[in-house]
């Protein structure tokens, strides 16, 4: 006990004067509440250490002849992310929050519509891949091995042979059960040429797909008007200007297809967007030679963007393969008209990220940073250092006022650093708010420095007034 | 629009007297707002549609000469898992949502230590492996596979290699950021020669496995005790008994290891266990002829035991093949001691179905339950029909007594079946409480029969009553 103690006491000078937590705890319960108290502080937060320019974090953006972009630039430096092999990383701290956060405000619009989550293995059957036709289709696209037993399998880079054959599986759906939402959000595969971009295009990624079973036609297309209407919700949440372009099937097939794209220098797709009516396609979809908006004859104008999203309607492409029917109402058993629909989870970070972000620092859609807020005491040693006790009482302040910010707010105690240094650090891993004990901290009444960093604006606010503006902070 | 409005009347018409979200909405809004609504209805749940014993159920639990155990049987009946492939199984709504809740129990507590989540490939290069000498070590355990550049790969197992590997790519930890504590939640992969038992043994399953850096080996083995705790405190968490016991390093390595063990008959390992002392340990640890306890001599006694958790004190095993090392308060640089933490999250939930249902009932810890109450009106036609409208008075009340029980009340509207029918569905589903709506709702006041399923209590309460009881429950 005596070493656990003194352990706690050598690694945590920085906490000595910080969150009073622990006081009262029974003093073997302090280990333990320090490495909690310690889950706020930067200098613990295991990118921090790739937060400094060094000939590491440099290495990994400059290998000669690498792609890169923005957003992988941005996230290899602030150590978001580390390479594990070509198109395969390793998603720090940080990420993982932003990317829960993420899944969050997707569930919560795929429930809104009815989606129930499911979770599919990734080991696919190519038993199931051979039926629909895919096993050859796909090509190297896809990775495949085979068990023990030299049964052949891919990891699955999509599921609707998967959950046709479990629908397949369950006998006849019920026209009273329908429209019935299946969506799931698990890693998926694909074997990409050349993986780049960082999580742009990664060979192992996060996707959220959907699968839809409906009696008809047009049932089937008004589920797939509903589905992209969360899309577009989803996009408007996260303040994220998209279009929704018209498509092609590709290999997943069907009869009719749009992408959500983000408008973006460095996306992959050519989009042609009328400049007179609502007309947006992916160039894919249209004759080289057309210059003209099939709609309205208006002019074409060509955009790049980034494909986050991608819907189809399948019809009963798989569920004629499997077997996948619905009684109607006349008790007749059909194949189910079917939708798919697909959002890139990592992509959508990293695409976000690449839209809001300046050339040297990151800004996120506020509802999915990481944390929140970023508390700067004043620099150990200055005239000002006393007014780290006023943080602390602010962050009490606010932590009471708004409990849902409790774990958004993280404290950059390194304090042998100047604020000047810290604040670039902030400015680079994109805290939507900064609040600094600076010149103004001793003032009557204290004043705190606080910087939007989404909008840039920078005000010097009393405990109150920031106490007031943080409330109004929404965290999903 | 018709065509819309039309189709959510046909497909709902048990919500007709239910919940009455939606009538403020203006049309256009309708049948977003009845998907939602219908999110609380058990008719339009995908699981039960199999809760019915037909003939799909029975057959896959009645393969001859297939292993089966209660929990594999009692989840394949309730149509909370669908297999796959050997192995592998298709989580159903009901397991999301119970194993979600689950992974933010573990969640809270590798956070409360320090915890910092991260989330790592399931790709690993073969490289990686060769180093560690675990590619040929692994045997035909791992499920292995090239890419399209011939690059080998495994599905990873477990993750010591590529922690290590990104441990010692970032440079020289600092003795003043440890221990380093750092897990994630992903899916893991093992070619197991004989998938069995449902999620008990998959090829494909949910871990959580956490690594820990630190300075000496006296520091790792704090660090492993710190561990340990958490691991105690999530089972006590859920209400299970476990216990911890030596246990052999195995293909992991290392000098030290425990188990943690949920004593269930249809376990796998054998737990010696001293009737005088508080030794425990698992069988292979043991010699076979030792009949007495180690530590006092007391007479050992033997049980079976799931093993759900599994720790190990790895020293520089991981860190001096890949070069991850610590700087020390005396600036030199060694590699750190490290420690690794696995639990079977997945596993976890299928034991705890195992070790706490009856022979046809599923019973959860009520922390993970999928769903925390389910409300049964009258049959329809029956005489105290009119009762459904209390329950919907009495689902109001609760929400806004409790808000944070919003998502955790389902509604079993088939009242085309009796409520006896409905009961022993809601029994076999195991939510924690049943509130029915049976013979004295339409008394003065109103009396509900309130069934607690963990304790197997039925008490007739008051509306007010309820609510009080209710607004206990923990859903974190």
């Amino acid at each position: 006990m005596d070493g656990l103690l003194r352990r706690g006491k050598t690694i945590l000078p920085a906490l000595k004067n910080w969150f009073g937590w622990c006081q009262k705890q029974q003093q073997c319960c302090r280990f333990y509440c320090d490495l909690h108290a310690r889950q706020k502080c930067v200098s613990q937060h295991f990118q921090s250490m790739n937060l400094r320019e060094d000939s590491i974090a440099s290495q990994q953006t400059s290998k000669p002849g690498e792609l890169t972009c923005k957003s992988q630039r941005l996230m290899l430096l602030a150590g978001l992310i580390y390479p594990a092999s070509p198109g395969c990383f390793h998603y720090m701290p940080y990420t993982v929050r932003a990317l829960e956060k993420l899944i969050r405000v997707i569930d919560r619009e795929m429930q809104a519509i009815g989606g129930q989550k499911v979770n599919m293995p990734a080991l696919s059957s190519a038993e199931l891949w051979r039926a629909s036709g895919r096993w050859e289709l796909m090509g190297s696209e896809l990775l495949r091995l085979a068990d023990r037993h030299n049964q052949e399998y891919c990891l699955g880079p999509t599921h609707e042979e998967a959950i046709t054959d479990l629908i397949a599986s369950q006998g006849h759906l019920s026209y009273k059960q329908l429209p019935l939402l299946l969506y799931q959000v698990t890693r998926k595969f694909r074997d990409e040429p050349k993986p780049r971009f960082g999580l742009l295009r990664g060979r192992e990624f996060y996707m959220k797909d959907m699968y839809t079973f409906d009696t008809s036609k047009e049932a089937a297309l008004q589920t797939y008007a509903l589905v992209c209407n969360a899309y577009g919700n989803i996009f408007n949440n996260l303040g994220l200007r998209f279009v929704k372009v018209q498509a092609a099937t590709g290999s997943i097939g069907g009869t009719m297809s749009h992408e959500f794209q983000l408008p973006a220098d460095v996306g992959e797709d050519r989009l042609m967007m009328c400049t007179g009516c609502d007309f947006a396609a992916n160039e894919e979809t249209i004759n080289p030679d057309e210059k003209h908006c099939p709609v309205c004859k208006g002019k074409l104008a060509e955009y790049k963007g980034i494909e986050v999203g991608h819907t189809f309607f399948l019809g009963t492409k798989y569920s004629s393969v499997f077997n996948a029917t619905v009684r109607t109402a006349e008790n007749k058993h059909i194949p189910a008209e079917m939708g798919c629909y697909g959002l890139g989870v990592t992509r959508i970070l990293a695409a976000s990220i690449e839209v809001l972000s300046t050339e040297d620092a990151i800004r996120w859609p506020s509802l999915i940073a990481p944390y929140q807020v970023c508390l700067i005491p004043p620099k150990r040693g200055s005239k000002e250092e006393k007014g780290a006790m006023l943080l602390e009482d602010l962050y009490d302040c606010i932590v009471e006022a708004a409990p849902w910010l409790k774990e958004e707010i993280v404290l950059d105690d390194r304090t042998q650093f100047t604020i000047g240094k810290r604040l670039k650090d902030a400015s680079k891993l994109g805290y939507p708010y900064v609040i600094i004990g600076g010149k103004k901290v001793l003032d009557e009444p204290s004043l705190f420095e606080v910087c939007n960093q989404n909008t840039n604006e920078t005000l010097f606010l009393t405990k109150e007034a920031i106490v007031n503006l943080l409330s109004k902070v929404q965290t999903r």
